[in-house]
């Protein structure tokens, strides 16, 4: 594991990172492989191999590092159930009858290369994938049956209608006409921050962290992912869609930003904010996690 | 619960049963809706409570009851697990980029009145929300963690990528040309078998039954299945679509049916050995359980 201390340090480990994510994913796309019609299965490998910063693993595998957890191998593999259930969020957001994306990361979407219906259908089946996947990295990381119902229960939670869904749906709503601050920060806290919040819970869980630690993690998830949202937003307005490798922008598709409600200073202030609140929520935890600390930065400064 | 005996009697059995099931989906729909946006909502309860036999859940019940289970009431809750993955797979498979469905048990097919992401959103949500609601029933049935990992592994694997999506897919690729017979059992033995053989063992693995019992009794599944499959090409072949209340029908679509391959006297006398099979293995699994026996007869009397 790459030390930290200078912000090239922080960004080798990020790559290096997200290197190990894309191995586990690998694994897991592979075992999937052979129950799906090559097809479906090549869908699957687009919508998840697709590159990206695999922030959700990351926070997970440093949430179990930071409790006191061992099998790190493991933990890329819990991780990548977090990743699968962003890449089918990513997919079905895409879809025409959703956002109508074409790009995504610089490459075509799923469902131009691979169509509607396999995109659906591959989409789908990763949720289910999901929660195995998360069933075989607890077998592997030691978990006992009852931290093994906790962390699939969290990651279920997440993926469905206390979540993502009901964000998503907010998101689609929004379209169109302006949301009221409250709204926008529910939006985001299911849309984003729900997910967010389980990798952190989840790594915990899996590491045995008492439920005092696990909970001072999920806040830091929560902040995490406002903070990062509002990036988003800010990165959106103020990028092109081919630096960003994404089109249509938000604000094509007329939702409602941070940086249309707040402006571009206000909407930069209320990011740094979130920032302090995770690093408060970090220092609350009493878990010593260099790299906790240093993501918390990362998402407000990162480029795309 | 309504003796068995005479055919009468069955069905009797078979309309209480599903009422029961009814009120227990009820259940999960109303714990649903206050984490959904409210067109979601209604896209899932269209979908979820769109009628039909209620078979898995009735399945799952019966496995339950039979393997010495006592708390009936969560086993319908248990049950009702299933039949929303069930109704997750018949959303999505209605869609127009998929079937193009108007008309599912007589009634517009849910993107034809919520739209079609609305559909697509809460298909999806269905997924976690089962695996919920699965943990839900778990807890209220007294199983212990590894009983509950089990039963939610039991769930997630059918309904995806070595169980229904497998099989949807299959099916998508059949339209417009021939399967061999081989490829139509394979088929259907993953897309509608795998979760009524997952109902049988979901049901056994929460009462606890012995590992030769839930094995013999998810045979009895995977058999009841093909010979609900095959009696439905029967149905699909030999009665009008406003009989069935479902349009297109699979002939329609060019797939290839036990009917369109066998002919319709041989698909009846596969129908009657799968029947026979499942009744052999029910025998084999030791349990006494005159309502499975009456459920193998029952799917390929029916009339729709």
């Amino acid at each position: 594991m790459t030390e930290l201390g200078e912000p090239g340090q922080f960004s080798a480990y990020m790559v290096e990172e997200a290197a190990r994510v894309e191995l586990a994913l690998e694994r897991a796309v592979e075992r999937l492989d052979s129950s799906l019609k090559a097809d479906v299965a090549a869908a699957v490998r687009h919508g998840v191999m697709g590159g990206g910063k695999r922030l959700r693993p990351i926070l997970c595998v440093s949430a179990y590092g930071a409790c006191g957890g061992s099998r790190t191998e493991g933990a890329y593999d819990l991780g990548a159930s977090l990743e699968m259930i962003h890449a089918y969020s990513l997919m079905h957001d895409d879809l025409p009858c959703m956002d109508d994306a074409e790009l995504r990361r610089g490459r075509p979407t799923t469902h131009r290369t691979h169509g509607e219906a396999i995109t659906i259908r591959a989409g789908a089946v990763l949720i289910p994938a999901a929660a195995l996947q998360a069933l075989y990295a607890c077998r592997h990381l030691g978990c006992g049956p009852e931290q093994t119902r906790a962390v699939v229960q969290e990651l279920m939670s997440a993926a469905g209608a206390g979540g993502m869904v009901g964000g998503q749906w907010l998101d689609l709503l929004g379209e169109g006409r302006s949301l009221g601050a409250a709204e926008l920060d529910g939006l985001h806290r299911r849309k984003t921050g729900a997910l967010l919040a389980a990798s952190l819970t989840m790594g915990a869980l899996a590491a045995g962290a008492e439920d005092r630690v696990a909970e001072a993690l999920q806040s830091y998830g929560r902040a995490v992912g406002l903070a990062f949202q509002i990036a988003d937003d800010i990165l959106d307005a103020t990028e092109s869609a081919a630096t960003l490798g994404k089109n249509p922008s938000d604000a094509d598709l007329g939702k409602s930003t941070y940086v249309s409600l707040y402006g571009l200073d206000e909407a930069k202030r209320r990011a740094a904010e979130q920032v302090a609140r995770a690093l408060d929520e970090l220092g609350r935890s009493g878990v010593d996690a260099p790299h906790l600390e240093a993501l918390a930065r990362y998402v407000v400064a990162r480029e795309k």
